[in-house]
This record gives C-alpha cells, sequence and structure tokens, in this order.
C-alpha cells in the first residue's frame, strides 16, 4: 500500500514516471501482480525485474525460504528478525539506480515511511543517507534517491491513498501469500492498524 | 586477473572464502567459466548469480548491449565511456553484502585498484567510502567492503599474482569475449602494459 501510494501520488503530481517491480522471491509474489495492474490503470510504463536469482543466496528469512515458518504478532517482536532479507533494500535500489541512470532519469522514489520499523536495519535514516551518497556518486548521471513519505505514518499513507483513490483491492501486504489474507502476521498486522486509524475500510479478504 | 590474484591471495593468507562470480550479461561471459576454474583449483565454494534480468534495465553499455560496439584504445579516451555499465559495482557489491550478510561473513573482498580509471564513477574513493558506509548499516552482522590492491596497479598485481602462481591461462580480460582476446580493447590494451611492467609472458593467445 505503501508504494501503491506513491506511485498515484507521483502520478497525481504530474511526473513522467517509470514503475519498477522486483521480484526477490517473496512468498508473498502476488503483490507483482497487483503492481503491474496499478500501472496499467494509470498507463505508467512498468518493468519487473527477476533477481530469483540472488535470493538464492540470500538465506534465512521467513519472507524467501519457505522452511522458515512466517512469525505472527507485532513488527515490535523479537521473532519478526526472522523477516529480515538480508541487504534487501540496498540490492533493490541498487538495481533502481542503475535503471533510472541508464534513462537518464534524475530520481528514484521509494515508499519509506516513519513506522518503518527498527528490526530492519536497512530502513535506518544512516542507512538512507549513505546509500543517497552513493547513488549520486556511482553514475555521470547524477540520481537522488527521494521518499516521499518519510515523514508520515502507515496510517497518514492509508489517508493520502483514499484521497487519490487508490484500488486497495489491487494492493498486497500478507507476507504469507496464500489467497486470503492471514490477518496475522506483523504486515498485516500493521495494515490492518493504518486502515483503522483512517477509518477506512479494507476491502481485502482476511482469513 | 586482479580478482583472480585476490582469490589467491587471500587463500594464501589463510581466510575462510567464498567466491561469488556475477552474470550481468557481460559479452566476456568467459571470464565466469574462468572464475569457476580458479575456485575449483583452490577448493574454495563457489557460487553464480544470474542477473541478466537486471542487465536489461541497465541499457546502452557495449559489454551488455551487443549493438554497440566495444571502443578500441585506451581507458582515457572519450569513446571508452561506452563500457560504462549504469552502477554495476554498486549493485554487484550490494548482492554480495546481501550473501555475505546471511552467511554471518564479515567481509566482501574485491580487487579494485590504484588503475581504476576516471571514466568509471563508481570506481571513485568517494563512491567506494559511500559504499562502505552503507555496508556497515544495512544488516545486524557488520560487513566490510575490502580493497586490498588499491594501493597497487595492475603491473603490481600481476607480480603479486606470479608469486601466487595465479594461473593465467584461465583468466579473461578481453571486452569482447570473442575466441581470441582481441588485443586492442581497453581491457586488454591494460592487461598487455601489465604483463610487460611485470616482466611476464601473457600465455592467452591474441588475434
Amino acid at each position: 500500500m505503501d508504494s501503491a501510494t506513491l506511485l498515484y501520488h507521483l502520478h497525481a503530481e504530474g511526473h513522467e514516471l517509470k514503475a519498477l517491480a522486483i521480484d526477490y522471491g517473496q512468498r508473498h509474489g502476488k503483490e507483482l501482480e497487483g503492481a503491474q495492474r496499478l500501472a496499467n490503470y494509470l498507463d505508467v510504463p512498468f518493468s519487473k525485474v527477476d533477481l530469483a536469482s540472488v535470493a538464492k543466496l540470500l538465506q534465512g528469512s521467513s519472507q524467501t525460504d519457505t522452511t522458515v515458518d512466517v512469525p505472527e504478532g507485532h513488527y515490535s517482536d523479537e521473532n519478526m528478525k526472522l523477516t529480515v532479507v538480508p541487504n534487501r533494500n540496498m540490492i533493490m535500489l541498487a538495481v533502481a539506480i542503475g535503471h533510472a541512470a541508464s534513462l537518464g532519469y534524475r530520481n528514484v522514489a521509494y515508499g519509506a515511511h516513519s513506522g518503518d520499523h527498527a528490526i530492519y536495519p536497512d530502513c535506518r535514516e544512516e542507512f538512507a543517507s549513505a546509500m543517497n551518497t552513493a547513488a549520486l556518486l556511482c553514475d555521470w548521471n547524477k540520481v537522488n534517491l527521494i521518499r516521499p513519505f518519510i515523514e508520515m505514518d502507515k496510517g497518514d499513507i492509508c489517508i493520502l491513498g483514499n484521497k487519490l483513490k487508490v484500488p486497495w483491492k489491487d494492493t498486497w501486504t500478507c507476507y504469507k501469500g496464500l489467497e486470503k489474507s492471514c490477518g496475522k502476521c506483523g504486515s498485516c498486522t500493521e495494515r490492518l492498524e493504518a486502515f483503522e486509524k483512517a477509518g477506512v475500510t479494507d476491502p481485502l479478504h482476511y482469513a
């Protein structure tokens, strides 16, 4: 819902956009189909990159390793560390930056927000700052990393997305990636709290 | 020859090693077969990651786009910019860092040297420094980026590799990736100068 709202927000602002979705072997690969539909609705060119070969090198996360159960509960719980995919964000940003540089684009935008949790080291401000420095230096086309939602929490994002008429039915959040959302993993828990804060009904089906 | 000598150097120092080779759709994919053989000689575990899907997003380089001719001459020539693959080093480092973090390894070593040329923005000191900062922050396992050859030039690397008995016949340098090395591209030119400085005979066949 963060990336979806970001796409609608940047589109509403009138920017020339290109959407990039990354298959890193995530259990919840359904989110990629939703991403494609959203880009189609807005007539934004869409690319999907396949990093399944990379995912095999990043072991031990419940998000990419089906032998590890997805933990339930709140992100603040210790067991949520199982959902960390080592260096996921640097890898995804590196690919997006390379793509932007090759097109001569000036910015890579991503949906980081103030509620991103301390269990993910690559969501920290210091990390984002180091990556931005590297992005500005990596190519003769300077690429900026921008995080338009960094001062907002997920509830604020839900409120904004609602204003922008983001079709929530095409977004996917649950880490388990089954037919219905589980409603119990850290990601579902946070989504449900965001919809409650926004006073909006979530159209997804929950188990 | 830089990565090959690095592997032999770290092996001689007695480190626990894992070799990672990256297929980014380079014309000179022959270098990957050589890398596998070198790791086998030393009994070092070897992985190859397939980033061909990513390469499609990084357009306009002679190294990945067969519609662009490989330029001939010296690296200092303006036309050598055609060999730049946008953000190649950040992408390769990001994958290696994630792999190291998932294994609990403390270092990622790569063969950057003092002769790496100014046409490659992602060979600059400031870029390496920003990436090192990001690597230390991206995971709970701190990963250091190390460049043991950064004070050496390619001639020095050839001298060291010779001492360590690196089998030069299994290394590959030419950007064209044909049956024989071309002897004319920037990469061949630099290799031949390095062997000359070291007073060593290059066993590769040149066209």
